[in-house]
This record gives structure tokens, C-alpha cells and sequence, in this order.
């Protein structure tokens, strides 16, 4: 078994491979086979431990993604998620590999969202707007911009420290963006032509009224009932929602899952995913309509970003 | 995360070890929490991944076994089943370390068979028979070792070569036991004291009638329901039955399943287990009586045998 930390996976792989990996594997699904993901209460709260398997039978290689949910964490200095990924061959039925897992679940995600900016929003996107600075929120723009000429993005945080200090952190890394803290959310959301929110917040973190037409909106925030940042009132106005795993949003998606119970939108009759989008492989959206995509995660989509990055470790050791 | 190779986890960790952190977890097992195991079919017949999370609330540790089975490994010189156990630590939520877990299924396997021997057999048994002597039954030796005087121990396999090339490599590490191979099955139930039976046969290994008074009998290998090593015509005769895990055997042990529909054992009137026994820590036997044991595993006991040897590792880097 070889153990690859955060820093070696991050070395050798990025978001475009994140992408293309993903989208290679919605192009043929057949010999996946993955279970729902258990989970086992450690403590009080959502502290816990998250297992999620997934095989490629045609590959003939498996993973299991091993998640530890720790709230009081960030007291500590310490991530709330830590996840790491064990790959085992099946052929000869060696667990080959260890990879951190939370650089791998935080790119996928950003990887998921930029797929779906890739064929939801308007091709000339410039200005993203982003609610919620947190952990996961760099990977959320690095999707976004690998599939959009991005030149200007606003970011809003509820503490406006926190949105500042990722400006700095940001900024550096992409001298060729303009960054910009905004303290009035309104303002962002009607300045942006994408708008990616990766809150964990219980209640909207947006005004359905402000959002222009011609937005593409992006939510990976929700993965709890409990959780609603997408403002509801939103989805009759969208000329298109789409997902990434329609069973684990009608369990997980706060506003989702409320929007169906209030007759704002239906699970029953919904059925566009992000696949279907990649294998199309065509942005189809009017300039002035307004899009929507969330995003809960599977199983799935870390089995393809832990394979791709295992071919680019076991060839750079 | 720390790897440990089987081999260091069999240089720091021994039958003693595992029969210990096993007879301490059975004294409080509040706080031990698992789920069901999830096993996903990654081919033709038995190929598979079996997955086998359990988290100890009190140490606020928790582990999940990764088994995987490969029934065309033997033609390849490989073994069926490759376990390995991630440990993390529930207080920070950290994957501290990846243990090869073979060896520690194997040694758990062997420990649980040794408490059933340590307080079902007669005190002064002296002769033990081993039915099988492949993968499973090095341990299974030792477990018997470490709780009776054993002096002699008579060996049957279907092949008798293989036999004979496990007597010559034990042999060599046991010099005070006489090894004997038998070719005839029935004279080594007949002569033995306990009866270890670790095969995978779907029919009885042996036959109730030549099972003397006073016998006690482990058995180890069915673990599914096709499989049958235990000759159940012997189960009314028995004055203990005593299973690991009520639980599993229910799903998995063949001969079992067959004498619970046959009118041989009910399920329903049983519930002496192996942990009640240790609590109670005396033999409780009449020397001519004849007792079963009968073990299909269950997380928790990797639990106690991987955070065990987790505490001799970290110590001894």
C-alpha cells in the first residue's frame, strides 16, 4: 500500500484532469456498482463516519472513500471533513493505494460545478459571483474557471473577514482576476452572470427577485434537509435544474426537498442530470434565461477522480 | 497515515495479544457500534468487496476492514482474501493508520476459537485434531496452544500432502508438540480432546458418531450457507452450543441454517454466546459432555484486534 498525502496528490492533479475525468466517465456508466453510502453517529450532532464504496467492474479497480465529520474541528485548528481513499485491485485483489481524500472530494466538487457551468451558462460568462469563502470554496472557482473567460469574481462571506482573507489568499495564485469582497450580497448576485453558493446555511443566502436573467446559478452548499441555501422561490422561474445524483438530493438537498413538499418543483417529474449534459455535449440555453445546478456528490464521481489521480501518482513516485 | 505490512503487525502482536483485547471488549461493549457489512460482487462467483466499519464511542476510535476476495488467486499464487484496516481517531478525525489486516483476521479468528477452547473443553484436553489445514489454520493452532496443555496434535486435510507440508512447517516452530497427519478422519475424532474444523466443505467434514464424550469441537470455516463442515446430527447430542456472533450465523453458517430447518437446533431458543461465557470466566462443563463452538467473525472483534495492535505499533515504530 502506498500513501499519497494531500500535498502529492495536489502535485500531480488538477481540476482539468478532475474534469475530464469525470466527464470520461459519464461517457459509459455500465459495470459502476456502488451502495448507499453508510453512515455510523460518533458523537453528538452531525459528528460522524461516512463509508462510501464504488466499483469499476470494467477497470476492475474499487474504492472506498473513508469520511470523519468532526464539528468541534474548527475550535481546534483542525478540518471539520477529513476524508481519505483506499484503492484496491480487483484483478489481483491488493489494496494498492491511500490518497488524501479531502484535496480529491473538494476538486471533484469543484469539477462537478464546472462541468455544469461548462454547459449551462452563457459561453461569454465574465463575472462570478461566489457566497461562502469556506473550505470548499477555492476549488469552486478553479472549476468555474476552467470553463469560462471569468475576469471578475465577487465574493460575499456572512463574516466579511473571511472573504477578505480568501481575496488575499486568491488573489495571489491569479493575478489576471479581478477579486472584489462585497458586503451587499444583492449587489453580487445581480452583477454576476454565475453565481456558485457553497454555504451550509438553513435559510436562503439569496433574494429569488435579485437574480437576473441570463444567471446560471451553481449550489453545492445543501447536503443536509436541514440545509437550504438556494432561495426556492427561484426553481418555477429556471429554464433548466439540473443534478448531479437525483437519489441523493431527494434525501440530502434542504431546499430541494422543501421546494417539492411547497409544489415549487417536482422530483417525480425531473429527470435532467449532469451526465446527460456531458454526453450532449452542447451548451443549449437561451441567453436570458436562468439556470440552476446542484450538486450533493456520490460515490461515483470520487471513484473517478481517485482512479485518475492514482494513474498520474503511480507514475510520478 | 502509517502503513504496517503484515509482517510488522506480526512482529508486535501476538495470540496472547488478541485473546486478551478480545476477553476486554467483551467485559463493555457499550459504545461499540456497527453497521451490517456491505459487500459489493465485482465478478463471477464469490468475487467480491466486503466492507466492515465499527467505531468504539468510549476510545473515540474507529475502524473499517477492506476485504477483498478473489477466488482465482490460488492458480496465481496469491491469496483469496486481502483485508486491510484504516484506523481513525474519532477525537480529531484523523486516518492515522492502514494495518494489513490478514494477518489480524486470521490471529482474531484463531483468538476466538482459543477463548471457546479456554472455556468449553476440558482443562486437561491434550489432544487437538485439525480438520483443514489451509490459510486459517496456523492460527487456529495457536489459539488452542495458548489455553490447554496440548501435547499432540493430529492433522487431516482432503489433501494429505498439504498435510504433511503444514506439519513440517509447524512442526519446526513447535518443537515440544508432536504432529501426527492421519489419513483417516474418524481416527482423529476419535482421539482428539478438542476438534478444530477450518474448511470450506459443503459437506460434513466428519461423522457424528465418532465424536467421543468430552469432546469439544471449533468450527470455523462455513461462512456461507452452502457450507456444511460441521456434521449436525451431533448438535442434540451437545450439551453447549456457543456461537460468536447470533447474528451471522443466522445468514451464514450452512450447517446451522440446515439443522434450524431440519428440527436439529433452533435459533430462536438459543442465546449462549461466547462473550457471556467470558464474562463469566469459569469452564462450566461436564468432562464427558460434548460442546460446539461455532464462529463466523463480526467487525467488532477486528475492532479490538486493530486497535490492540494499533497501541503495540505506535510504540514501536
Amino acid at each position: 500500500m502506498k500513501v499519497f498525502t494531500e500535498a502529492q496528490v495536489k502535485a500531480h492533479y488538477h481540476m482539468s484532469d478532475a474534469i475530464q475525468d469525470i466527464e470520461h466517465l459519464f461517457e459509459n456508466m455500465d459495470g459502476i456498482s456502488q451502495t448507499t453510502r453508510v453512515v455510523i453517529p460518533t458523537g453528538d450532532g452531525a459528528k460522524s463516519m461516512l463509508y462510501m464504496p464504488c466499483v469499476h467492474l470494467g477497470k476492475q479497480q474499487g474504492i472506498i472513500k473513508i469520511t470523519s465529520i468532526t464539528p468541534d474541528n474548527p475550535q481546534h485548528h483542525r478540518p471539520t471533513t477529513q476524508a481519505n481513499i483506499i484503492i484496491t485491485d480487483l484483478e489481483t485483489g491488493e489494496h494498492i493505494a491511500s490518497l488524501d481524500g479531502s484535496y480529491l472530494t473538494r476538486l471533484r466538487t469543484g469539477a462537478l460545478s464546472g462541468i455544469a457551468s461548462k454547459y449551462m451558462s452563457r459561453t461569454d460568462a465574465q463575472t462570478l459571483g461566489m457566497i461562502g469563502t469556506g473550505g470548499m470554496a477555492y476549488e469552486q472557482l478553479l472549476g468555474n474557471l476552467e470553463v469560462r473567460p471569468i475576469q471578475k469574481v465577487l465574493l460575499f462571506n456572512r463574516t466579511t473577514e473571511k472573504a477578505e482573507k480568501f481575496l488575499a489568499q486568491v488573489a495571489e495564485k491569479h493575478p489576471d482576476i479581478d477579486f472584489e469582497v462585497v458586503s451587499d450580497v444583492s449587489d453580487l448576485v445581480k452583477r454576476s452572470d454565475i453565481i456558485n453558493c457553497q454555504t451550509q446555511s438553513t435559510t436562503p443566502v439569496f433574494d429569488a427577485a435579485d437574480v437576473q436573467n441570463g444567471t446560471h446559478i451553481n449550489g453545492i452548499g445543501s447536503y443536509r434537509p436541514e440545509m437550504k441555501e438556494m432561495d426556492n422561490r427561484l426553481f418555477p422561474k429556471a429554464s433548466q435544474i439540473v443534478f448531479d445524483d437525483l437519489e441523493g438530493l431527494k434525501e440530502e438537498a434542504g431546499e430541494f426537498i422543501e421546494a417539492d413538499e411547497k409544489g415549487l418543483f417536482s422530483f417525480a417529474e425531473h429527470d435532467a442530470d449532469l451526465k446527460g449534459l456531458s454526453r450532449q455535449g452542447t451548451v443549449q440555453r437561451d441567453n436570458d434565461s436562468i439556470t440552476i445546478f446542484k450538486c450533493v456528490g456520490a460515490a461515483h464521481f470520487d471513484l473517478a477522480v481517485a482512479l485518475g489521480a492514482w494513474e498520474k501518482l503511480k507514475n510520478n513516485e
